[in-house]
C-alpha cells in the first residue's frame, strides 16, 4: 500500500478506546491512514497503546482526539458509545465543518445507531466486526484479527453514502468483508449466535464453581465450553443490557431445550435423548 | 522400551471396542505389550483398526478375543460394559484359570464397577482416562492422547492388588498419571466437570438451531461453546443415563444460576450482572 497522502483512506484518524478491538483495528490500518490520534479513559491502557504503536500520539480528551480527524472510530463498550458520540459532536463541527465520518465497533447496533445518529447525523455508520477473543486491552491487539472475517455495517436511510463507502473501504483494508444489514436484524442474529452462548458460558462456569478439588480433572470439554466466560465482564454487562429484549427471549428458548433434555434423562428415555443430541449435532454442523 | 517377553506388561491383550479411546490406548501400548487381539461389533471399525495397526488380529466374538488374554480392555459405551464383562467371564475362566486382569475406560464408574465385579470378581479394575476429543472411531485414535493426562481408577476393597498394579503400570506406560478414588466420588466429580458441560453444549446447539442464515456469522464463541455437541450421541446417551441422579441435581443447580443471570438482565441490574460474571470468571480461573 502506498503511503502517499492522496492514497490514504484518511489523513487523520481518531481512535477513541484503545483496547482489543480498537487497538487491532488501528494496527491493521497502519500504512493505510495518516496520523492516528488515540484517547482512552484508562491511562494504563493509553500508555500501552502508545508503546505498542497503536496510536502516534495521545489526546487528553475524546473531543481533543476527534478535533480535526476525518475518520473517528468509537471502540468503547456499547453503552458508552452514545454518550461518547455526543461528547465529540461539537468538536467535529467546530474543527472540520462536519466532514468527518464516525463509526463504531460495538456488539449491538439498534440503540447505538439511534444514539449515534441523534448526536452526529448522517456521518455516523454503525459497525460490528465478527471477530475477537476472550482477551482484552491493548496487549491483545492483533493486526490480523479481522482478516477473512465479516464486519456487519448497519446504515439507515439517513446515512451519507460517502460515509458508508469510507467505512467499507476501511474494513476491506484490514482484510475483512463488510456486509450491510438492518440494525434490529443484526441484534437478533447476535443475540442468537453470540450473546446467548456468553450467557450460557458464564452461567455454566458459575454453577460449576471454583472448588480447588476440581482442578486437574477437566478434559477439553470444560475449558472450551466455558472459554468465553473468561472475557472481562464489562463489555458483556453492556451487551446484555443493551440487547435485553431479544436476549431474554433466547434465554427462555434455550431453557426450554435444556428442560426437554433434562426430562428425557429423568425419564430414562434413550430414544428421546438420542433425538435431542442428534438434532443438536446436526444443527451445529449446519452453522459451522 | 524393550520388546523382550519378560519385560512386557502383558503377553496378550484383548481390546474389546476399537474406537477413539480403545484405539488410542492400543497404539500407546505398542512395544510395551505382546499381541493385541481386537474385537468390535462394528465391522467397518474393526477393519479400520486392523489397517491402522491398532490390533494385530481380529476375533469374531468378544469371548474369542478374551480367551487366553492376560489383560482385557473394555472400551465400549458405559451401558455395554457390564453385559460385555458377563459375556467374556466364562471364556476367561476356561482359557486361563482366571489369571487375566480386566479394566475399562468408561466415563462413569459406580454402576460399571458393580457390574464388572459381579461378572468377574477381584480381577476387574474400573478406569477412566480424563482425555478424549469430540471425534470418534479408530480414525481418531492417537497414541499421544493420554500423555500427561490423569486416569481415574476406582478399586474397591474387593479388588486384587496385583490387578490394580498392572492397570496402573499400563496407564503409566502411555504417559498418563493414574489416581485412585471412590467410584461414587468419581461420578459426582465427572457429572460436574464433564457431563453437565455436555448437556449444556447439546442444549445450546439445539436451541440455536441450524438455520442457514446463521452460517458465517459465528465468532469463536459459538464454535467453542458448542464443540463437544459435535460428539456422536451414542456414548453420551449412556453416560447421561448411567449417571442420572448426580447429573439431574447438577442440571437443576445450573438452571438456577442461569435463572439468576436472566433475572439480573431482566431487572437491568448492572451491579448484579457484574457480580455473577466476575464470580464465574474467577471460578473458571480457579479450576484451570
Amino acid at each position: 500500500v502506498s503511503a502517499e497522502p492522496g492514497s490514504l483512506l484518511a489523513q487523520r484518524v481518531a481512535l477513541l478506546g484503545c483496547g482489543h478491538i480498537g487497538g487491532s483495528l488501528a494496527l491493521a490500518l497502519r500504512g493505510k491512514v495518516g496520523e492516528i490520534v488515540g484517547h482512552d479513559a484508562d491511562t494504563a491502557a493509553a500508555t500501552r497503546a502508545l508503546e505498542r504503536g497503536i496510536c502516534d500520539r495521545f489526546a487528553a480528551t475524546a473531543a481533543g482526539a476527534a478535533a480535526g480527524a476525518d475518520l473517528v472510530i468509537l471502540a468503547v463498550p456499547v453503552r458508552s458509545i452514545g454518550p461518547l458520540a455526543a461528547e465529540i459532536a461539537a468538536a467535529l463541527v467546530e474543527s472540520g465543518g462536519g466532514g468527518a465520518v464516525v463509526t463504531d465497533v460495538g456488539s449491538t447496533k439498534a440503540g447505538v445507531v439511534r444514539a449515534g445518529e441523534t448526536a452526529l447525523g448522517a456521518c455516523f455508520v454503525g459497525g460490528h466486526p465478527i471477530a475477537g477473543t476472550e482477551r482484552a486491552g491493548p496487549d491483545a491487539a492483533d493486526a490480523r484479527l479481522f482478516a477473512g472475517r465479516r464486519v456487519l455495517l448497519t446504515p439507515t436511510p439517513r446515512t451519507d453514502p460517502a460515509a458508508l463507502a469510507l467505512v467499507q473501504q476501511m474494513w476491506r483494508a484490514t482484510g475483512a468483508n463488510p456486509i450491510s444489514m438492518d440494525a434490529a436484524v443484526h441484534d437478533r442474529l447476535m443475540a442468537t449466535i453470540s450473546h446467548l452462548p456468553h450467557v450460557v458460558a458464564y452461567a455454566l462456569a458459575g454453577a460449576i464453581g471454583g472448588a480447588p478439588e476440581l482442578a486437574g480433572f477437566t478434559g477439553g470439554g470444560y475449558a472450551d465450553t466455558t472459554r468465553i466466560a473468561s472475557t472481562p465482564p464489562r463489555m458483556w454487562i453492556d451487551v446484555f443490557l443493551e440487547n435485553r429484549a431479544p436476549l431474554l427471549d433466547l434465554i427462555d428458548h434455550y431453557a426450554n431445550h435444556l428442560a426437554a433434555l433434562r426430562r428425557a434423562i429423568d425419564a430414562g428415555d434413550a430414544a428421546e435423548i438420542e433425538r435431542i443430541l442428534s438434532t443438536a449435532r446436526a444443527a451445529r454442523a449446519g452453522v459451522l
